[in-house]
């Protein structure tokens, strides 16, 4: 907390603002303390000047400024920005506002001034923006190093990071095997990409939206991503791209800033997050004001990690789907789509299981008896396949079939419209063993967990894309009886255990496999439908990413060539991909809430879309009384912040 | 009318029906009859015998018989299935019930009835099945010929016919302007091969369902049609397609039974429609007793043609993007989509002016003053763009452009999942040149029309794809501005025709250009946020289609890997995109209609999706009050007697 400020002896405002003349301290402490700073970098351009401090020149006029600046402060109960100007020694006030500030300020004026008691913790929580906590979770540029920027796309996914630019997943992956940093830059990425861009210190596409995939999946990661940088042009072939007039290849190092969008030349230094005490105490006093409880979307064990660091009260969607693109699994995972019969499946499925099991054991065991809601496996059957010659051949290979049968089974599976196409409960309906298997993990994994004396895992399973209660209900029946199959097979073994007389038995016994499923609402017709689907689904989770592309009719993968336009000529108010539609998409969620609630009136209700972590959007969750929000674990904080001020604002 | 039956003297009843042994006629004029027709033969294998039919060997029995059979009918007031005994010489009735009958047999009973007294006129219309009427519209296969099936898709568009086998739309074309009639085969057709569709006889696919682009279209044409035949393998290299161990090469003779599904070898005879008199009095009557309007959804000459001699009371969708598929001026479209800029794209554009206004001024006068509701261009721009090689050589050649640049343009509007891509009027507000230049077509051929002394056309403009109203507004507002533009040119014209004593000056005078502008509710938002968007709405035409597609989650390109086994399984109970599910779409459709009449109690109310063709799905229009149903031609007398049937339900 200091007075600090610039002046000019006969001088207009603007001079001091257009920066032609080098303006003077007003305090005499600031000039001393330039002119230290100065002599020790023993700067040749040194611009500071020895001018006398406004409190050395105008001793009087200071005097009154400063008294006048404390009254307007404990006036406004705010940081002011003030202008004044001094004529004939008198002093004129001329303006007085809040004072801008950087993330890290807004958190210290905050927090002290509640120390100061001029403000309450309430109100110190209303003042800082959630968004902006954002800046201070992730790397930042260094704000004086010199970038040449060639080229600006979306920031996608905050933080800065610097590397060597590669143009495939599989080459990101093994460039920093060898402890090479790389920049992984892609036209637009897809699922096969994951162990790429978790390889990867940042991601850049030419390609897609802020709710890419690259972006969604970055900003999951806690990756700094720029995404849509229209103006590049990359060549495959020649492995390079070009940016306003450079030509960057593959091994060069540029330099990502996520939270501006600009792809920048060469290494940029960054500074790293400092997660200060003013942080810790604005979260804890917004944590004891909100009524909603904030979960993470997360599935590997250090995005699981990172939300409970970052204070997650659960998880809100593990995604395993995401889990089956480990390089080690993909292709048992290829070979069971590839298989066509159950039998077929049956046997890469048998591998399969043990390896999902041991995610969510690990899962479980970070998790710690915190709720994990686990959606199972959702995208089309096809993301799953390889897609270049070289890709079908090594697994032709290794599945020992003949490339054509691969290709064939490509164009099968291939949709037009593969958001709408045959995924979710679709699967699980067409292909029950895989849901099975899954079920299967996630039991074995409960007993697993508890035979190694962690809490208690709380379990959700989840149905996606549901748009009836008779999905539900026969997922549901399959799921019972898979958890029947598993639950008689543990007893079996306790009771071998006991005759053995080994020691571990008692505890078997004082566990019992509780899990509850529950359905994703992110259909229009599950909307409509709720009051049906809760007679079986314990909880709600909305899907809002994908309930308001089909309440909009948009495909977020394709908006980029009009969501831009619309929202410049006031078509819409903003990317309803960002803030949930209230007026839309938000009446389906309210629809959706009421006839869930009249059906079951202690049905569990969160929200698990991109909106988990955007503050408009929490306002609107608390204003419908859902129960919790998930967002990626990157927002957490932002999220709690947001939930605390929803309450407080209500209350008001 | 006539007493018919079959009898055996010491048998059982399964003995008559087995066939294992010839029965004898009941009456006497019918075994004379089939004497005489087996003596005319001359057949060899003649299995009539001159056994004496009941009528002479048991007279007794056979009086009393007939007095029952007469008294069953006029009890239950329809033809009677019955069946007796006879032992020791005393009748035994066994079994009566409504006997089974064709469409055919079904018009002439009712119509019969109704003469007789038996039946009212409205008894008679709903003793129709109306989607049995859907045979007597269509040829249909000689049901005494020998088929050999190779594989059974499904029913698409009703129907049969014969041909040789083509692989491309274009070899359709040609071979058939030689005058062979020749069966369009393809995996799955796109609008490019709309021309091949109309040069052949019939369409066959090995994919898609009954809601894909080919069974949809064929129906809107009345072309015979097999869709997703799945067993069929179709190599485009070898010219050829294999199923159930036959190969068929191209030029091979099939026959299609678009009404069963069924790909027969060679060529089946069929029989061709007869309208008969019962047809057209049963129509009469049910048009006297329907409130809802039955339109067609047309867009040719050819269609808007057919439909009005089917009854149509006018069009309810005019898909004008089927206009831009012709051969002549797709070349001028390609061009519009490839340029860059405006200025660029104004130059094909105004070339295809004058062809587009054409295609009104011919619909116009067809229509002769009913009301044709046209829908601005609506699918995204790469549908129209080359697919293989030799097209995009061919282009880049006419339009003077490297090959590579419309790869990359194809490239650049590729998309994920085009459904719910740029579309709609979303090409609207990005490419507004080209809904000014339909607007443009549309309000001259207005005045084309009017010069050559026909009636008014009554002209509906409508804006496909929104979301919320200011799409409407802002769109509304561009076409007021292109009718003002043209109502001035035309109002000048006039004028210099008047000052040049020109004849026709006060005809021109009397006609002013009145158009209504329309919404498509297709999206859950639209129907979400009816009520502002009929501030600018004279009227809302429900796209059930894409409505179904969004609030299901569904593409009907892809569900055919799932739709058949969630019916089978009771998961669906029934085809959404055939008849419309009334607890989840139209649950949507009946907010649109009460949030729409709150704003403007005299809105205009239709459907123009499949399901206005669908019994169930009219009675549901009916129920909710709206104006009209659109269907494609061939399914507006289906239409109409289904509405009056509606109407006559609900009044009991």
């Amino acid at each position: 907390k200091a007075f600090y400020g610039e002046f000019l002896i006969n001088a207009q405002g603007e001079d001091v603002v257009a920066g032609i003349r080098t303006p003077q301290n007003l305090t005499k402490a600031a000039r001393q303390s330039a002119q230290q700073a100065a002599q020790q970098a023993a700067q040749q351009d040194n611009m500071s000047n020895d001018a006398p401090s406004m409190e050395e020149a105008l001793p009087q006029a200071y005097k009154q400024l400063v008294a006048i600046y404390k009254k307007l402060e404990t006036h406004y109960r705010d940081m002011q920005d003030i202008e004044f100007t001094v004529q004939n020694n008198k002093l004129w006030m001329l303006q007085t506002r809040n004072g801008k500030r950087t993330a890290k300020a807004a958190l210290k004026i905050a927090v002290d001034m509640v120390a100061e008691g001029l403000i309450s913790e309430e109100e110190a929580i209303l003042r800082i923006n959630p968004t902006s906590l954002d800046q201070l979770l992730h790397p930042t540029l260094d704000p004086n190093a010199v970038c040449e920027v060639i080229a600006t796309g979306l920031p996608a996914s905050p933080g800065a990071a610097h590397g060597a630019v590669v143009f495939t997943a599989d080459e990101a992956e093994q460039i920093a095997q060898t402890g090479r940093k790389v920049i992984l830059v892609r036209m637009e990425t897809s699922p096969e990409d994951i162990h790429g861009m978790h390889a990867a210190q940042a991601i850049l596409t030419s390609r897609g939206g802020m709710t890419s995939h690259a972006a969604v999946v970055a900003r999951g990661m806690g990756r700094p991503c720029v995404s849509g940088a229209g103006t590049l042009r990359i060549d495959l072939e020649a492995q390079c791209f070009s940016a306003a007039g450079h030509t960057v290849k593959a091994g060069d190092i540029i330099t990502i800033d996520g939270s501006t969008g600009r792809v920048i030349l060469g290494s940029v230094p960054s500074l790293q997050p400092q997660l200060s005490g003013d942080f810790a105490k604005i979260m804890t006093w917004a944590d004891a004001r909100r009524r909603l409880k904030i979960r993470a979307n997360a599935e590997t064990p250090l995005d699981a990690a990172t939300a409970i660091k970052f204070g997650a009260e659960g998880i809100g969607l593990c995604r395993t789907e995401h889990m089956f693109f480990d390089a080690d699994r993909i292709m048992a995972v290829r070979e069971m789509i590839l298989a066509e019969t159950p039998d077929a499946r049956a046997v890469p499925l048998a591998r399969i299981l043990p390896m999902q099991k041991q995610d969510f054991v690990e899962l479980f065991r970070i998790m710690d008896g915190r709720p994990v809601n686990i959606r199972l496996l959702d995208p089309p059957l096809h993301e799953f396949l390889p897609k270049s010659e070289s890709e079908i051949a090594t697994q032709a290979k290794a599945s020992n079939v003949a490339p054509a049968q691969i290709i064939r089974r490509i164009n099968e599976l291939a949709e037009t419209n593969p958001m709408l196409g045959h995924r979710g409960c679709r699967l699980g309906l067409t292909y029950p063993e895989i849901y099975d298997m899954q079920a299967r993990a996630i039991f074995e994994a409960f007993f697993a967990v508890q035979a190694e004396a962690k809490r208690q895992p709380v379990l959700e399973i989840m149905i996606p894309l549901i748009f009836s209660h008779r999905e539900l209900d026969a997922m549901a029946q399959r799921i019972h009886n898979v958890a029947d199959a598993v639950r008689a097979e543990h007893e079996k073994q306790a009771e071998h255990e006991k005759q053995a007389g080994h020691e571990k038995q008692a505890k078997h016994e004082s566990m019992s496999l509780n899990y509850e499923i529950g359905a994703m609402i992110e259909l229009p017709r599950a909307a409509l439908r709720a009051g049906d689907i809760a007679k079986t689904a314990a909880y709600f989770s909305f899907g809002t990413n994908d309930l308001t592309q089909t309440t909009y009719g948009i495909s977020r993968d394709d908006a980029n060539a009009f969501l831009a336009p619309y929202i410049a000529d006031g078509l819409l108010s903003g990317d309803p991909f960002v803030t949930l539609d209230q007026t839309g998409v938000g009446e389906l969620v309210e629809m959706a809430v009421a006839r869930g609630r009249a059906q079951r009136a202690d049905i569990k209700l969160g929200i698990c879309g991109e909106h988990g972590g955007d503050p408009v959007s929490i306002a609107f969750c608390e204003s419908i009384g859902l129960d919790y929000v998930s967002c990626s674990p990157y927002r957490v904080p932002v999220a709690r912040l947001a939930a605390a001020q929803a309450c407080l604002r209500a209350k008001k």
